[in-house]
């Protein structure tokens, strides 16, 4: 029986119909029954504290749910009973049949649409602490192997052209700096998401005298989705800015992997990684393929469809909350867990990475250093363009003599100069801004009932 | 002739290939001119003080840019000459034209690919400032009419269903909280773009001794893009997320506009403009259709394709410069302009919105109070779910008595406390985290010749 | 053990990689193997017909296969052993274990890159077949409900206002036609499906003297993907046109379930649905919502985005197998039963659908008669600028009077002459130019041994 | 003044508003006035025959017609006059100011919404036809370089591994057959397309006894869009599956191009193009780009996410005409024109394209032909599986012996049997379906008078 049924005649709804609403719901929604469990503790503390429930009735509440979340939720024996549409019915029901009417009190001022909506929050507050550790230690390996590679020199490519010279240290660090953009945006996202939706019910809020600054407070948000209509209107909006966050980590390790593919090449023959970690052909016997990086570089495009995906969900709908967003849920819930183990594969990956450090030595690079050489010209006097011209008539003509000593780049960013510190630095002061050990705190304050 | 073309013989290439290859760019390349100049005298001053301009080629160099900058440029005479490539080499070709030898002398630790990433850096920060500029006065627009029409009722919807009371109160304040959630996503593109490429040359850096952090300090930028490798990788990333930002005021218009072209609908009648301000049908004599919502509508829905556009361009690409970076551009410049064409627009008719008064009246809104009907009894001591069981029966039963007076909802963000003036802070709070001082100091310093 | 695995010391591989790798494909390819099996026994035969296997082997081997075919994959006790990294490995894994040697010879010829293509071409073709049938089914409904209620006026809307009389008959069957055009579509999507890819194994063809007009008429293909690049180039590519023509089925269904949802909403009132068919509020006790149709809408705008997911994935990868197809298989081999779920529900839906009679009573449609009104002076001599303008006229000065009797529309498509049996007609033409009947009867020879 | 207007006073409309609501159409307009012209003959031919025109009348604004269409348009002449909003009330006005009252009686039975569809249907039309005679032609080169380069072999990849021997014949022969299934596309929205919308007005019909067969006769369509209500619902949706079919194409060359990327960088320099067709770099005197190909590649690629551009467009529009779809035509109408370019530029390169003939006497290719001798196992009585473990242990311990010569690969579309006649004859089979002569034949009908 479903909780908005209103009689016992009409639930003989269609079964067909019933799981085709449904949908994958159930199993997904096992995702969000810790969150759902927190988010009742801070609902009815405040209900009570408005006088909507007594104080008995509050213990007898929190002492269930507390049960649920430690003894049933963390220890994997939570589960949905037939019938029962979502996380948010099964855990009313829990509490109804277990506890008898004051089970029936939970849902007063509350909505299943700020609750859904309190969940995913929760959730993904959770999730996003979990992608920036495992983003941070990627970093960080990044930054170890620039460090550890900073002499070997390999082609710098414009154009799929050799162009100029370029280094390990360059390329690896390259990637390290573009999670910090990556990670600003996760940032951004965990703001958006971090604000308290509960009190906004259906999206138009509630005549009871709900006390929104105290849930804000009990569930550790930054702040409120104050107005009641936009809170309901951050459903879509909301998943769509954490997915667009989510797939600008996703096209970094995108990016990584194709150039990792290319470099596997035969024809770059860069790097090379132990044949453990390659996959063979079944008709060709010399094949060492690297699947893992393409299957990660097909995923990573695949999370970084999502933002679209939800719009098309979205697009042209009014205000007011629709039942299309639930579908968002079925590929939004999953899609951390699928990153996390993108980069966590990745990871692994890199800790076998082999660098060939004679990649230069081939005579296709010669010409790799010819700015260099326009450069000491321009420096023993010659106007650019001049220097320029001389040097391309010595291409043409064959006269032109590699310069492979006494190279140097020494500003900023360069070979010579990786500022690897600075970029370092940088991320560590991005990552300080996440304000994550609330997260710990809610749990032990509301779950275990510790004093903040 | 090309910049790069390395003899007079070479140049009688095809010109259908040269319009092909150049596009638009020379049209929209004017959008970039006083940027490029900006980022020209940055260049050259820092040139010089490493040694590789004397003094009096500065000076003569810095003359004529500023020049070209405060008579061509801004008296919108300054033009592409037939032949010429892009901006970057019509202001090269100018000065060499004009200046001689010391012209060719500018180049010198720059390629086009980071001279360019620095006029679109230039760019986006000036266009961003006049999208935030014009984003407030809307959102200001958006609080005024909340508090002029916060006690006027409207239905609240979910489903398209008639679901609880609203107003419009809540309905255009809910539309100003959305740009705050929208105005953090400009704030994190403002600042991922706001970092200095200059030096980055063509990806790999340049053997020259440059300081990257004078260009940083002299162009006002608040960081390096340190790693060069990474300052090119930013090409295409830059666009989409700032284009991204974009997208999300764009779905605010876009889900506004539709909600506005309900409500102007004979089925809804909530709101109306002026005759002079709807629309026609060539046929249908009684038609005053929504047309301009419409329009705003698809073109923010076309905005807010952009961002996939642009990954369709790049995914898959392995790091280094790629030509097709220069499409991206096509679609890219004008966007800015076209979405502020929107918030002007909309500005515009929202000054001549005019709300219904009575709408509740109708028959068909009768149970818009159930749930407050159903709160009633909770307060009366009934549990939540008995109430609700209660009311649904009694509407079954048509025994269901609406109930219009001693209507109140208190709570943060609800029709009776809509806390605009919290949702006001929190928009002053976030503009003032922009400092947009720098973009019109940067100019004076270099273009103007003032002390900072 | 891999099929490709080199000696036994290499297949200690890291068990989290090779989860990474396999993904969902192990639950995923049991959908493939019914294919894969036929496609085993008619690449067999050809070998047999080119002496790579003599008759003996062949015998064996076709007997096995049928025996796994019908006495494991149709009676649903097929599956994937543990370890086993596809249904590929996994039929060549039981030939051998059952057999011996002779299992280790079926690979002579083939790669599991044009393997995968037989397989996905025989399960598109299959599932096309089931979906063109439900499709021909919910058109027939289309056309019986709009024979049913050709004599029901409704509003007919441009811009959201009321515009011009529409009809009920015209509203159902205007979906109907829609569905014609979406399967051209299908048809087309079949077509380029219906080629046999066998014989391009890794995507260059063999050495050896494989007969591939042979397995073209053993599979019943059309023709063959005669270049054997090109047949792996449509790797990505098939699944792409596949998912658009499906798309196209789910955006007449999304926009059906719209129209829906607005006429369900009691500011339109258009038509209803018994209680047991809607659903209700968990707060609000009279709502009944139209959330099938939302779902609808949301899963058929999701099927919508899969040809640009897919695009994404490929976009920018040269020529050549890439694993990153497999990642493809993941949402592609579902799409189809997602799709035939819509419509099966949908339909269920439409069995009960009631429409309401008396529209057109309500004041805010009496203008609606204006353009009929424009045209009866037209027929009276004025020219129609002059009668528009006189309409006008009299609406302004609320001279206008409504016209409800003598209306008549009598030209083709109009609401008086439906043409629902050319529609019909059309529909017919195009379902017979699918050839199904191949499909059983190469289940019949392949599978159960009887002659074509 | 606008043809919508009702009187003298409310013109004064705000002329922002104006602008902003015709965007880009007056100009873009220009593309559709002969089209606008042809189909406003069929439609006064057709009011004649019904009555609505005396004949006199009829001739009156035939020879009119005829006028604007061969001196006006087609010399270029034809121009929107200031403040006219599109070229539907431009033709319209021109009428009506030429031949005064007679003007004002075409718009009878029809709407500027069944206008703009007949408008487009005829723009696509002779579009497509354009696009197929190139298309040909770019088949034909391929085709032709096929043959000529049937000999010169080249590595086959797949993973970016070297894999197995491919060849030039094999190469180009590949795009030719990927053509062929966009041919397909192309061939199913023009029918799909090619349907008469005339009668439809704005979307529900008129009363006037239209002839609908007969313009669709006049007009050349195939057929009719028969339900009114569909007719309409084809917006958007057509331009949607129009530019799916030109995506197709597109992405046949963006992969083309990616490849031509790859095979022109020095790491794997397989093919070049003299000097005139690259470009060099403003700071690498060595440098030989393939920009051509990367524009060609971006521009493609950006064509293919049109289609997800005009789903965000109209997703969730319920039926009925929104002024939404007059912004698709702001990039709809210029597409052709860029996909025909990109053609005729790829065309011209081919055309200098330079095949390097020793390729694979490269160290790095050596195990290319490790299958083949695999095979060649197979055929001396080992199994496939055995011959591989032994050519892989050879691999392995260095012991392969590489094999070169009595190289032969015989099936139907590989290296040795390119299958280039059956690849030409199933596009010209495909062409000849396309009855493009009705076009011209329309045109000499309805302009020129001359008889069917």
């Amino acid at each position: 029986m479903k909780i908005w049924e209103k009689d016992i005649h009409s639930h003989n709804r269609n079964r067909e119909i019933e799981e085709f609403t449904s949908g994958k719901d159930s199993k997904l929604d096992l995702l969000l029954a810790p969150h759902d469990v927190i988010g009742t503790i801070a609902h009815v503390m405040m209900l009570e504290s408005i006088g909507l429930l007594n104080q008995k009735d509050l213990e007898i509440l929190i002492k269930e749910l507390r049960h649920i979340y430690i003894h049933e939720i963390l220890t994997n024996n939570f589960q949905m009973d037939e019938g029962i549409e979502d996380v948010h019915s099964q855990i009313e029901f829990l509490l109804t049949d277990r506890l008898g009417k004051v089970g029936k009190k939970i849902h007063s001022g509350r909505s299943r649409n700020d609750q859904i909506l309190v969940d995913l929050k929760l959730f993904i507050r959770t999730e996003i602490k979990e992608i920036v550790l495992i983003v941070y230690s990627f970093f960080d390996l990044l930054l170890q192997l620039s460090e550890q590679y900073k002499n070997i020199l390999m082609p710098g490519y414009t154009h799929y052209q050799i162009a100029m010279p370029s280094s390990f240290g360059l390329w690896f660090s390259a990637y390290a700096e573009s999670l910090i953009d990556d990670m600003l945006l996760i940032h951004t996202a965990y703001r958006i998401t971090n604000k308290n939706p509960l009190g906004s019910a259906a999206g138009y809020g509630s005549s009871f005298p709900l006390n929104r600054k105290m849930t804000t407070e009990l569930l550790g948000f930054e702040n409120l989705n104050y107005n009641v209509v936009y809170a309901q209107m951050g459903r879509g909006k909301m998943e769509r800015i954490v997915t667009e966050s989510l797939a600008s980590l996703a096209r970094t390790l995108s990016k990584m992997s194709q150039d990792i593919c290319l470099y596997l090449s035969q024809n770059y023959n860069f790097i090379s990684f132990p044949d453990f970690l390659t996959t063979g052909s079944s008709i060709m016997p010399h094949k060492k393929n690297p699947d893992v990086f393409e299957i990660i570089r097909a995923k990573c495009n695949r999370i970084s469809s999502l933002p679209n995906e939800i719009s098309l969900i979205v697009s042209n709908l009014c205000s007011g909350y629709h039942r299309d967003f639930q579908i968002i849920k079925e590929r939004f819930l999953p899609v951390f867990d699928e990153l996390k183990k993108c980069f966590s594969i990745f990871r692994y990956m890199l800790n076998h990475i082999v660098v060939r450090k004679d990649i230069l030595r081939e005579d296709k690079y010669k010409y790799l250093f010819s700015v260099e050489v326009v450069n000491q010209l321009v420096q023993k006097g010659y106007s650019f363009r001049e220097a320029y011209q001389k040097v391309a008539t010595d291409i043409k003509n064959e006269r032109f003599k590699p310069l492979k000593k006494n190279f140097s780049h020494s500003h900023e960013g360069s070979i010579g100069n990786l500022c690897n510190q600075e970029i370092r630095d940088m991320m560590r002061k991005l990552i300080n801004k996440f304000d994550f050990e609330i997260i710990q705190k809610v749990i032990e304050r509301l779950v275990y009932g510790k004093n903040p």
